[in-house]
């Protein structure tokens, strides 16, 4: 597997292709073909098959694909075939809902630390989970070698904390704020905006 | 223009431009080049020039973009030239976060009303508004013209409430509920998932 030359925009889209398989296998469906995928994802079935043949050879003509080794294959791909450790880095509404929901446990993360600078906050429960205090941050992200955080903080507080996750080794940040952040080569950022996704519905609204 | 051509994928990144757009627009820069884009953003400076030519003759060769005329073209295909009443229903943790962010009114949003069905909640206030009681949904959706719903509320209620807004006239659903939604033809879904945005990431750690 040549998974170093996929092109990023591919790699934006096989998460996708995995949820909907991991729902389809929930229901207990066993094979399905780039059609139905299509349908359900909203992407074209040749692009869906194009994307999928970068990786080798899964579907049979005719036959389609089989549902658990594709799976098997996705989340092999995107390294989430292990469990990843991941903060959540402000405790708003948004953190408290990240910190709360279920939905990371069987697609490859564990909360493992929720932090927040307010004194209200700190050593209050959210979940499971202590709020910690961020000053101490940067100490727990090295000793834990965290990898990953969820950063859901105002604005205004979000780059200078983006610094201090980097600077502790953090390679991958979730971005809630609405602000771009700056970070150096070979550190990952992706942003959660609902105005994107809404103007991309509008598009084809009256 | 030939807007009914141009395929889902590429309008899925128009909204990705217009936010990088506007952000060095409030900065005062008044031109960009799609290579400084693309740093931005992420993608191919290739494949932005070649998104970008699909609505006409932007840029010059050697002088880039003018960023205020890409920013009104992107409005205008986007359909975000004007303003869109936007509801909310469900008033959790995430419906609380969305009532009070700021950053939908220049950018072609405006949330009208704010729903729950919790008798707890009814009546109180979030953010500026009045929490409605989701039994009136259909007939303020109607009454209103509303569009564009964005869903939060708990994956079981889900699929029964995406029943009511599209019988209701809704056309656009951004949904934050970790399911599927059956719609039929005609009405758009959006899925808000922290974890395929995760997943993106992990692709590219250690």
């Amino acid at each position: 597997m040549n998974s170093n030359k996929i092109p990023d925009i591919i790699i934006g889209r096989l998460p996708v292709y995995l949820r909907a398989l991991q729902r389809l296998s929930e229901k207990g469906i066993l094979t399905t073909s780039s059609q139905e995928l299509g349908e359900i994802i909203g992407i074209s079935a040749a692009q869906i098959r194009k994307d999928i043949s970068q990786f080798g050879e899964f579907g049979k003509q005719g036959t389609g694909y089989s549902i658990p080794f594709l799976i098997e294959r996705l989340r092999d791909i995107l390294k989430v075939d292990r469990v990843w450790e991941v903060i959540i880095v402000g405790v708003g509404d948004i953190g408290h809902a990240l910190a709360r929901y279920n939905g990371f446990s069987n697609r490859g993360f564990h909360i493992s630390m929720v932090f927040d600078n307010d004194k209200q906050k700190i050593g209050q429960k959210v979940g499971e989970f202590e709020i910690l205090d961020t000053a101490t941050l940067p100490e727990k992200v090295k000793q834990n070698k965290i990898k990953i955080a969820m950063l859901t903080v105002p604005a205004a507080a979000a780059q200078e904390l983006t610094d201090h996750l980097v600077k502790a080794g953090v390679k991958a940040i979730l971005n809630y704020a609405p602000i771009s952040l700056n970070v150096p080569p070979g550190v990952h950022v992706q942003y959660i905006d609902p105005v994107t996704h809404l103007q991309r519905m509008t598009y084809y609204l009256d």
